[in-house]
């Protein structure tokens, strides 16, 4: 790291601060400029407190040179991490897509949709037992009920099960069910259900948050690996910015981004992403253009009644279309689906 | 709530909607535009689930009328909501000031801190024992211990206690400990953790979300009300903006704003809100001007060795300093400190 | 339009109100809620000053249903607009590739530059011959003299020239060199350029404001359209957001979200919009994939010696492969190249 | 500046950076970490096309040490700016209130506002006569004809003059007629404007753009300073983020932050900023509590029939008792109105 000192700083400034470097382990490299000092500080930043420095008297600001996280970074690892559900490999030559409805809610339904998008191309289903919602007064899920309904779901059809967890109580029943957990967005730096869902050993779908930056979200990742999980799936689903014609906006260029600076696997979800499903059909090809390694789309039989965002879900008849189409988009950036 | 039916939706779609509405216990008043047509819907678009209406053919788009949020609204309640604290009164006349290092450490610098800022004017102790960190490897406090600690302050300053409380599962000893449990920014939408919070009886300083809309925080707000618990104190800490020359940007605005929609007291945080010490009394002076009914204020006898937010702590001398040229601030505005 | 009154609006502001709206020339249409009254009111919004109602004592809000804008709005004209440049037609089944460096500099490796992007497969050149720059300390374009060796490249080469236009005073000058006349990010509100290069007769390429919603975005070209120049490409570029791991976040939403609003074609910057030129494969990609009608990359013969953004110029050896693997994704989406 | 380079840059591009930036006239003091080199380079980036270095193989960053600005910065003149207008000392121990309509309309309503805010404490009158509206269909301004009112109004009531120039062609006139002049929010990067309204001698009221960063923001300054102007009064009036609740968000911050990075002064415009009158009197006080230099106010005679932000006016009576309530605040930070 470079320790920026004031300009004005004093001598007597710049030499404790380098001995408090000195002291803490690192070695130390002064520069001095016309105006300003700079200290480079050799080491490991990351097991430094870095306000030992900060506050110290002369001190203007610290420019770390390393990233923050470590265990999520291509500069550890450059091979790409794939993770593997049964025969189902994400992060590899095929995209995989995710597909089912907002929340788990009528029984048929479900079964109707989960069928329906398995015929059409995906390999995952998903499904909301445990439902996040910005209004109490809102469908909260079935809970133990939606997780029993997903299982069978899984048996009858084959495909895998993905689901969302919201309370570390709930982890360990979740986990059961589950063939990959769900971080939402609103929990990315729920840092304690992190930690106990990546110790439950399953894969973890780990969502973007709504404000967070690419770092941040690696840092999440970093959690749950340095908790000893190392599969890991990123999910992009839109950024919170000033523009109001969509949900969220997506940020495209998280894939391109990820992918040179880590080496999980990224997916995208342009249903949360957008809100609209007119949308979903475009951004769908945006993703898979730009590199991801899948998608997460909603799909319900009548988005009508959909008891959670409906709006944003395709139907299953449109729903196969994408897939049709997003194959042709596969092909010419050499994936298959 | 008003229905806006797209352009070019036929006279069939627009009954279909009509009938639906009537069917859910609306009242309903079309008006025929020369281009569009809108239907007004009278009736609690809260207890629906717009879904129904949003995905109907024709249907462009709901406004809604009323709020989202019912008991954190002034129109519901038109007095203003005070917390009280044994003797101390938030949402009062007088502006309460809480304070105290970022998290519980050492304990005798902990004490001594406490000491320090009663004597200085604050009334209530904050310090905590549970700490969200954006890093695996930064220190994450010291859980029970910590609130022993916190209890030992209390003893022995006559200091209420406000800290953090992460996970469900850590309610009931946060709340044992507490005067006053604080829900974080990043937790500002795990639901369950707000149900869980409010459920303890105890009052709850509810921090805006980094990337939280007002309406958001006043529907989290609205969370814990409808679980019983009507004992609020919101706390704008600074929201996420493109901006960089401070950590977070504090919106002033939603002070009047808030107190223009809610019944509820709101105070404001600035040292998170600039992650600077040296701005905390420019931003405490505006948001005591603006009119928060309090602030909540980092305090650590040397910041060069805190383990968490060190640099936007205050010193001790400093934050006496910041309350006496505080006074002269709440005078001007018909306050007390 | 809806006029929302205040909860606690007397019959008489209502009464007002609905006077106010009549003595305007609209029909007005009061319903009556449990808790709120709204006045639908059925006229030309846009030909009204608001602020005649809103200010009135007892409103609360206006909600406007109409768009802002009508002659760049899909409502009006529901064909696609193409722009036709010789035989070079944009927003057509062709996607219209525009590629050179950012700014005119060095004549020789301009023209070499050309050459090549021509090759390649570009059909319009791009060259900055005013630069607005953040430092008032680097390079600001080689004016007129830049604007002649645009025209020498085109002589040269057969390719078209866009190039920016910075103030009204040099619109004239400009539209004598250039086929299509470049509106920058920054400005995008500067509406006496808008109207003053509108009037040049010349199309216009007008890219969307850093801060800009697609609302705004299309005000803009709303005044141009209005001042008789129909002919508007829109360009989306990366907007700003809290994300820093880019220069800007580009909202690949915008294309498809254009497309359903507006009969403009849109075309994406992919250089600007990340600002480094290893993630503007991947960009152009998603871009393409979402339905833009066209790319406009930033090419550079030798972009460590640009006096301009070299750090998101591609070499033309990349660019040619690029618009090689863009030919697939084109095929893949129904387009050519 | 730093130079980083990349994870496993070999010897080869390392010698190659360091040959560069010795021929760019640079001392280098490279700085072998265990994972990454990082060049120290001694010398002023400010004249350096850093593309020469971004661009080099191996490169994988560079990190600035000093402010790209110079002339507006404090590292390079400490003692405060003021600025002299006749008797008006703008950034000296009293605080200068500016006030008015948005824009200049009707003839004698205009001169009745202007002697009511002079009677109230403004000493400064505002009024647009050149407006930038969002919509080519709103009122654009009476132009030389509203120029020619603020000279009436300057001349009955002694008040001093700042309005908007929006375009180059117009410097002229309005620099005639104006004692200061106004560089709106959407103009604070149309270089040319700020250096032909810099070179014009008038002081430049420079407002921050919607979504400029500070830096940016003092960089713009930075043009006008350049241009041999060193009168430059910088008006905060909040920024683009997601919060919809006022129609900017005031960043209260960037007073402080100003004032420890720059020697000019700084004034805040709570109209622009809110969008509302109501809150204009909470945010103008806390703008004067985090020491402001100024305000900026929009004041109207009938808001209700106002041809612009009529929604963010205050009335006359309530103005005044604004200026009386500011006053005290005022006195609370050692200042005077």
């Amino acid at each position: 790291m470079i320790v920026v000192m004031q300009t004005g700083a004093t001598k007597g400034q710049i030499q404790q601060v380098e001995e408090m470097l000195i002291h803490l382990g690192f070695k130390t490299h002064p520069i001095y400029g016309e105006v300003k000092t700079v200290i480079g500080a050799v080491g490991d930043k990351r097991l430094l407190n870095t306000q030992l420095i900060t506050n110290m008297p002369g001190v203007e600001d610290i420019v770390p040179i390393m990233k923050p996280y470590k265990l999520a970074s291509k500069e550890l690892k450059q091979t790409k991490t794939t993770i593997q559900v049964d025969d189902i490999i994400i992060g590899g030559q095929e995209i995989v897509i995710m597909a089912g409805p907002c929340a788990v809610e009528n029984e048929q339904a479900f079964y109707e949709t989960a069928y329906k998008v398995k015929e059409a191309g995906a390999k995952i289903l998903r499904g909301g037992a445990y439902k996040p919602r910005t209004s109490p007064y809102s469908f909260q899920g079935l809970e133990e009920e939606g997780l029993k309904m997903l299982d069978i779901a899984r048996e009858e059809t084959g495909l895998k099960i993905v689901t969302e967890v919201l309370d570390t109580r709930d982890v360990e029943v979740v986990a059961e069910y589950a063939d990959i957990l769900q971080i939402g967005a609103r929990n990315m730096q729920n840092f304690r259900l992190l930690k106990e869902a990546g110790a439950s050993g399953r894969p973890i779908l780990l969502k973007r948050g709504l404000s967070a930056t690419i770092e941040e979200w690696l840092m999440a990742a970093e959690y749950i690996i340095s908790s000893g999980n190392p599969n890991i799936i990123l999910c992009e689903r839109g950024i919170r910015t000033f523009e109001t014609a969509t949900r969220n906006t997506i940020d495209i260029s998280a894939i391109p981004v990820v992918k040179e600076l880590s080496h999980l696997p990224i997916i995208a979800d342009p249903s949360h992403a957008t809100g609209t499903w007119k949308y979903v059909t475009a951004l769908s090809k945006a993703a898979v253009a730009a590199g991801a390694d899948g998608l997460l789309i909603e799909v319900h039989n009548d988005p009508t009644r959909a008891l959670c965002d409906g709006p944003q879900s395709l139907r299953p008849d449109k729903f196969t279309q994408l897939v049709d189409e997003l194959k042709a988009v596969a092909v010419a950036v050499h994936r298959t689906i």
